[in-house]
């Protein structure tokens, strides 16, 4: 992305449709990537277990998680839940996690994760972890993490489907889930996002413009922000047009973000 | 409730807890009413159906719907999306609508209901009825409402599941779940709580100590209401007791429950 001159950003056939064509395509986060960094952010989903009774009936039910190093939920649950009762029947299950859906937005225009596997007890070497890692999720579940009658179950995931919204879907690998990490900016990107589109319009009309070819772009409003980049719309007096521009190097931090945008604002204003 | 003299209201062994004891019982909604009040209050559940590959694996997914008269369920979704694939191979599913979890709360002290039943394509006769019901429900749905490759599903129920909280839940009469009604209230049950709690902070303090004989009451807060009445926490220097408290008549407008305020406030006051 954007250190090449600007004689070589002209279409070519090879190039995608809102990047640089000459440039290597913007890299985007694996579907993997994107599940493991949609789970990591939240903390609640929807089980899917199979019941006794109605028999061979999925049964859904709400569950608070935590994460295991391998992106297995964990999970602490009264032995006498329909759930547990479930699992312990018959292990097959899914847990479907799904992305906040803004105040107003269509709802299935939003990521979500279904990640099936078995759901079966946390043997007493994992317990330690396990315990941890659902309270580091779910602190106010310290008030009854020492109930007898409750259990530590993992789901060994071992197929994973991701759907970013309308027609962005696919099986993900589930070793590549189980390896791939969160991004690093997950926690920061609603306030990265927030301070470029209140703050920075100015500067995502000229990434539009100049990283983008897109030169009657009249403004621009950031959609997502990940490692390896960030997604704009960029609206003209004719259309809107999704946008993928990459960072020069991955960015781990807010404080590198910063950094990136104001090379990138210096290398587009030198260029115009 | 509270139109009784107040030498009647003395504790017995025949009262509820934070409930005049020589009153009848405060009026709750059935638990099929709360599932009702519920459901009619979401647009957005997760669907749970058998999946064929991995086989057997309940999959869970997210899904917008829209209500039958009964109650029932009804979906438009694509043909090609895994829960169409797999409802058309094995019926049985369920689909789990959680109320919204307010900021901070604890999510597994809301209500949830799963309701499982046989999940299949509406027939002709059904399909302006689908339609009609699915797009009051999700308006957005519009754009794509005549995709020839989207298809109208129903739930039919058979089973329903209420949790209304910890420690708080049934196996609830599918039939009785068919004939409930959705509390009246549900819309402007939000407004009330909070113009009480904003405005009427004294009212509530009156209402614990002269309806629910909590004389030291301090302070209270409502957190529910519905036609049959309302919820209030009542504070003291020593405690926090739930209380449950009747209208005079049922409320099926917040006009009326105004009028039922005004009526238990000036019965209050003229008992203390």
């Amino acid at each position: 992305m954007a250190s090449r001159p600007r004689e070589h950003q002209l279409p070519t056939t090879g190039g995608e449709a809102g990047v640089a064509p000459t440039a290597p395509p913007a890299r985007e986060p694996s579907h993997a990537e994107r599940c493991r960094t949609l789970v990591h952010g939240e903390r609640r989903g929807a089980l899917s277990t199979v019941a006794a009774d109605p028999a061979g009936y999925p049964f859904g039910s709400v569950v608070s998680f935590g994460l295991a190093d391998d992106g297995d939920p964990l999970f602490f649950v009264s032995l006498m839940a329909e759930h547990t009762q479930n699992a312990l029947r018959d292990p097959r299950a899914s847990l479907l996690v799904a992305e906040p859906v803004p105040e107003g937005a269509d709802p299935l225009a939003s990521g979500r994760v279904t990640l099936l596997g078995l759901l079966a007890p946390v043997d007493d070497d994992g317990r330690a972890v396990a315990r941890e890692r659902y309270l580091a999720a779910n602190p106010a579940a310290s008030y009854y993490i020492e109930f007898g009658d409750f259990t530590f179950l993992r789901l060994a995931v071992d197929h994973v489907r991701y759907v970013g919204g309308y027609g962005r879907m696919s099986w993900v690998d589930a070793a590549a889930y189980a390896v791939a990490e969160p991004d690093p900016l997950v926690d920061a990107a609603a306030g990265i996002i927030q301070h470029m589109n209140d703050d920075h319009a100015d500067a995502q009309v000229l990434f539009c413009r100049h990283f983008a070819q897109l030169p009657d772009t009249v403004s621009a409003s950031m959609s997502a922000v990940d490692r390896y980049g960030f997604d704009l719309v960029a609206v003209s007096p004719d259309h809107r047009t999704p946008v993928r521009l990459a960072f020069p190097t991955e960015c781990t931090t807010g404080h590198e973000v910063r950094t990136a945008m104001v090379a990138m604002v210096a290398e587009a204003r030198a260029a115009g």
